[in-house]
């Protein structure tokens, strides 16, 4: 399948057999949702750009999705969307508001209501991946109900009670792995998925996260999944598959990450990669929001992550580095890529800056 | 306190203050539940020990809570206590009937509902670890309110939907951590703490299974809280003590499990040990039930599970081995252990068949 069958179709949730971030099987329909395009995506009053990472990540990947932002005062951040009332998105064919902002701990904030009642009362479905329902906040649903519009809780994990079985599966698996929290590693899935896919790969994206299922509409809130069944999970998300099929693995925390940690390794021991991309961010020196914890060096977090994996798959190895050198500029970040390439062996690039059309076909060949 | 409480006393749930396992702080009071002792055990028709690991563990721990077994037909497993029916245990005394079996995946066999109905209809209180509810089973609840009876579902976490924090806490701690599930972290946990109490040492058992919970009476279920918050919901449970107290911390898990090690790690990463003690059983080669999965020299287990403590506890160390010789006896257990403690020059012992109180002092001076 094409890269361009993403721009200008319906999510995957329209077709349970084929949707644009590759196929799925119809006996596991629960992994697939409809997240209500076009939206309004809501900023709430944030300030720092990581807070928006739903928002921005939805924007980068379904730009054809987004019709506004709906700001409170106070809000720092700007999309470069028309600011939009609830009632001018519905007007110009929205048909969601969809929350864009992430804090820490995944609590509806109490000053957000009022615009989450008036989307409602505006005729827009409201779509959240936070871990508070909006199913499980009272009166929403019978506002909902009444509107006949819905709450779409996107980190609902699916109803799969398993525990992992540890045996290898058929077909090839890909994951992102970081030194820490929002360095990259859906975006470089989703650009690895992207280059592989329009070059003619057996390829799937498999989001693990509120923001990729929002993208891809479909996926595992894996830190949404009872922590016994958290590998198992993760096995169910990546199933058996043809001998040349790649599934590319949206990654979630870090290793290194005194929070996290857990959460990493689950999703790593339940997808048993083959190949793992380390994504960095060059200019951080410790676990954002936990200064204490240094980011450690890229050789020590090679050869955790592959320790790590060979539990489940003895042959998992760190195929290449993915560096986030936002704010970089290009001739820098071609030096600092070069540098790392020569230190670790491994090809380095910046998914956003760098071409990777041949490096991604290289590194599965 | 002295170990003498732990006989012929309530259960913790009848105070809130000082349980016999320790302390508690009283704006804490969701991690202390009623049992509802004493209880009829449940074995359905089990052939195998290790599916009875519940009901033996309380019957070890806690005798003076168990007056009589409940089997079904093909029950192989005999406790040598009293087959007894449900009405026969409420006639004895019997105030719950415990469901003393643990099968893979933690379902509710549909052919124990009749023996579940049937106690409730009798007078018992149902007390169950496994992950899936006994009040979501449909029209138990009603007859338990009818018969003025509770259903205990110990798996259910607390309410506690936080983030970890990574930040070093007051007082001092101490984890069991295995080469394999079921190799006695729970045992030696409350050996430790058992033979710590009596001399005197300010001293918590923190249960984190179900088993530890009914032995207990309070804790949490690290293996049902949802993964992103595993590792807080274990800060929570191990909290800011004097400079001299020790929370022994029941170990889950094994970080050489492919579905375990996960929750083996996030409750490593928020209990923040100093000191731990690797459990094992020599006559082990691989992970049971997953047998392609090796188990490691200790050597490199205990390597391993440094590495991984020290992210949130620098000073974390393996500082004892406990070997689980079933089977063996014991001048063959005394020369394993002699040999085990002169490759890794820490103390190694069989808490079942060594005296550890001179040992367990020296631990943790």
């Amino acid at each position: 399948m094409s890269i361009n069958s993403l721009a200008g179709r319906g999510l995957a949730a329209r077709s349970f057999n084929f949707g644009p971030f590759g196929s799925f099987q119809t006996r596991r329909p629960k992994m697939v949702l409809d997240v209500h395009p076009p939206h309004l995506l809501f900023l709430g009053d944030i300030k720092n750009p990581l807070d928006a990472k739903t928002a921005m990540g939805v924007l980068e990947w379904r730009p054809e999705h987004c019709i506004g932002q709906f700001r409170l005062p106070g809000c720092e951040i700007d999309l470069g969307l028309p600011d939009l009332s609830p009632a001018e998105a519905f007007e110009a064919g929205a048909k969601s508001l969809l929350i864009g902002v992430a804090p820490l701990g995944g609590e509806i904030a109490p000053e957000w209501m009022e615009s989450i009642r008036l989307s409602l009362a505006s005729g827009l479905s409201v779509v959240s991946g936070l871990h508070q329902k909006l199913t499980a906040v009272n009166g929403l649903k019978s506002i909902a109900d009444a509107e006949k519009v819905a709450l779409v809780d996107v980190r609902m994990p699916p109803n799969v009670h398993r525990i992992a079985s540890g045996k290898k599966r058929t077909g090839k698996r890909l994951l992102t792995v970081g030194t820490d929290c929002c360095v990259g590693k859906k975006y470089t899935a989703l650009a690895v998925w992207k280059a592989l896919a329009k070059q003619g790969v057996d390829v799937t994206f498999r989001a693990t996260g509120q923001t990729g299922i929002m993208i891809s509409g479909s996926g595992i809130p894996v830190d949404a999944v009872v922590s016994d069944f958290l590998p198992g999970a993760c096995e169910y998300l990546t199933p058996n598959a043809g001998e040349n099929h790649w599934d590319i693995i949206e990654g979630q925390g870090s290793l290194f990450h005194p929070a996290y940690a857990a959460v990493t390794l689950g999703l790593m021991h339940g997808s048993q990669p083959d190949l793992m991309l380390l994504c960095h961010d060059p200019n951080r020196t410790a676990i954002d929001g936990f200064e204490s914890f240094p980011i450690p060096a890229i050789s020590d977090s090679i050869r955790c992550y592959e320790e790590a994996a060979r539990l489940t798959n003895p042959v998992a190895r760190v195929a290449g580095i993915s560096l986030n050198t936002a704010g970089i500029n290009k001739a820098q970040s071609d030096r600092i890529c070069a540098e790392v390439a020569e230190s670790t062996g491994l090809p380095c690039f910046d998914p956003l800056k760098n071409a990777i059309d041949a490096l991604v076909l290289d590194l599965i060949s």
